[in-house]
């Protein structure tokens, strides 16, 4: 086999999440110079900073403001989002999407889902039509009564295959390279894999026949990657994502990993509910084991042909994740301070996210307008409790008895 | 249908667990004189006891010994295994395991499997014929390189048919009447269904063939429940153990809800050790993943017919007890102090448990010999890491390493 020509690897967002990813992928393009070309750029929306006075880097800044991305330039480190995480060198934070995106083949999109359409905007046309992408943005798009994935979205909005990453992976644990495991779900192109040998490429992706509407992609206008390039599989991907400390498991089943990611945030803030209400481990168990069974079914209703119920029972990106997040995630912590302050979730999250969003109040949201267009919410009694109680119509006492009708 | 005679039921074991489900069953058999007589006898091994000075009983008994079971009767608390909850006055404490057993038509074990045996010998030929069994104990018995679930020791040596009750179930949360989930493993045996009209019993019942051997039931000696006896079966059990704070699913897989109950607590240590080591939410929850995907695949070798994954991956016996384990539970703890304090879980159970045996070391013990005898340990990567541990032949720090061989 002739040599390849080397992968070129972008990373969209640097939140502390985006900042954590654009870390391990830069650690591997370095150590894989044969696969990959070693800089890393990370996208970053342009802000000015002050360096903090306690932070070491603020000898060197003082106390005028500065552009975020030259700071973590200079030293490295994103002060802002990931402070206290040294950065490798090879990784370039970079406010020009357009740069950011021109050359790379594989994009990794990891930001607040309520940007991506925005920069979705400013990427199509200025990207290599062959590109490949990664989604690790959680929550779902619900618009006119159809839910999109991002992984979706992405495709549906570049024209570019995307898979999507999902896991039990709190990111300030990952950044300081503690132990854990993610899941990839990524179902290699087979006009990719037909590339290798010449042979003709299919145009066939494994997708639900009856989401291809009009507003999905049918998947027949994607390039292939070129033969001069190593095919994107999950060989590739476990090398590129994969690190000592971050173990990683590729599954062809991109939604059942997208929509995990989103779901699970529902159960987070019914987990935070009962936390806050001190009804101790069992209870919390029993919403986590609830919601499993919720987001199975949601799954397997909604998307028949491609979700597979294992990605939820066995997968980093199904059961781990929400027992992690159940524990200290932002919407586990935000459920549990409203109730124990007796306020709303909105109120903590004004004045406890620094500005920042709950990704769990608006999946909830999004997801509840959407069993309610189909005539289904009485099928998922812990979603329907969570918007209730967000929407201040239930209580927090009365979770028990909604989850088990038998027990009036 | 007829008047039915009323069903009497017995609880075998009053620790804290067994206290806190006598005090559930006596409280449904009160609400229900229809289908129950309402004393409620639970068999306690006497013991000589002081009343703690700070108990509000003390001013009653002063500092002179007392028998535990005289306590329970005149104050109706277990002083000393459950202090501080009130329990029915229609449980009865008894240190006389005939008199307890002889009249009873549901017999509910609860005692540390550690006793089991013991206990089943003094109960052998002085309990109705006819009697049902349900098992709360944890734990699994291996001998001779073949593993018995304590419900299937109970059927061989009383010979009456026996169900399992496990679920996220810390007694003192239940106690308090949090709210919580149990699964009762219960499938009805044929010849109590069929006596219902008149009609031939049967003798079969579903068990793995391969697991019949000349040690185990055949379950043809099983006498049937009179006629005039309402038939045990899941309605009859949901109403005897369900609380408006305590609610129970029946499924038939008996094996499966046993086995979980066992087998969690080895993953339960592995837990404590990661959470000693302050490895966070997220390789807690790589080990609570492959925790169940290693009790699924034990379940699957070697329970085939018997054991459903189900049981593991959605029932409160399965991932919501194991989940609830991996935080609280006594395994957890001492495997963390243990971890924490740099001695072995041994040193902990000796110094911490005030004489009491923690349940996952000598399963995890006895499962590893279980396998080493089959040549089966290399598929069970967390359960031997587990044991290696406990036998100090294995680093801590190594888990990660050994949870994916990809990773070296």
């Amino acid at each position: 086999m002739s040599q390849k020509k080397q992968h070129t690897v972008a990373v969209i967002g640097s939140g502390n999440w985006g900042s954590t990813i654009a870390k391990i992928l830069a650690e591997n393009t370095s150590s894989h110079p044969d696969l990959f070309t070693p800089n890393v750029q990370m996208w970053v929306f342009e802000e000015q900073i002050q360096i903090p006075s306690d932070s070491s880097h603020h000898s060197k800044f003082g106390d005028k403001p500065q552009n975020l991305t030259e700071v973590i330039n200079s030293v490295h480190e994103n002060v802002k989002y990931l402070p206290g995480i040294a950065l490798p060198e090879n990784l370039i934070a970079n406010p020009d999407i357009e740069d950011v995106v021109k050359d790379a083949t594989i994009l990794v999109f990891n930001l607040p889902h309520q940007f991506i359409e925005g920069i979705l905007d400013q990427i199509r046309g200025r990207h290599l039509p062959y590109a490949r992408a990664i989604s690790c943005v959680k929550g779902v798009d619900v618009t006119d009564g159809e839910v999109t994935l991002f992984s979706e979205l992405i495709m549906e909005k570049l024209g570019v295959y995307c898979g999507s990453l999902s896991g039990a992976n709190i990111a300030p644990e990952v950044a300081a390279e503690k132990f854990s495991e993610t899941t990839i779900g990524y179902d290699t192109p087979p006009m990719d894999v037909d590339a290798e040998d010449g042979s003709p490429a299919e145009n066939r992706i494994k997708v639900d026949e009856q989401r291809q509407t009009k507003t999905r992609p049918t998947h027949t206008k994607l390039t292939r990657v070129p033969p001069e390039l190593v095919t994107v599989d999950g060989e590739l991907l476990r090398t590129l994502f994969g690190r000592p400390y971050f173990h990683v498991n590729v599954v062809r089943d991109v939604a059942g990993v997208a929509l995990s990611g989103a779901l699970k945030n529902i159960v987070a803030l019914a987990a935070g509910f009962v936390a806050g209400k001190k009804w101790g481990e069992n209870g919390k168990a029993a919403v986590i084991r609830v919601g499993v069974l919720e987001m199975v079914k949601f799954g397997r209703t909604w998307f028949p042909q491609s979700v597979e119920e294992r990605t939820f029972t066995e997968e980093s990106a199904g059961i781990a994740d929400l027992v992690a997040s159940c524990s200290a995630g932002r919407n586990f912590q935000s459920a549990k301070h409203a109730v124990e302050k007796g306020v709303s979730v909105d109120e903590i999250e004004k004045s406890e996210m620094n500005g920042q969003k709950l990704q769990g109040t608006s999946t909830a949201k999004s997801i509840h307008k959407f069993l309610e267009k189909h005539g289904k919410v009485a099928d998922y009694p812990l979603f329907d409790a969570v918007n209730g109680i967000l929407e201040g119509k239930t209580s927090v006492g009365s979770l028990p008895k909604l989850l088990d009708k038998r027990f009036g």
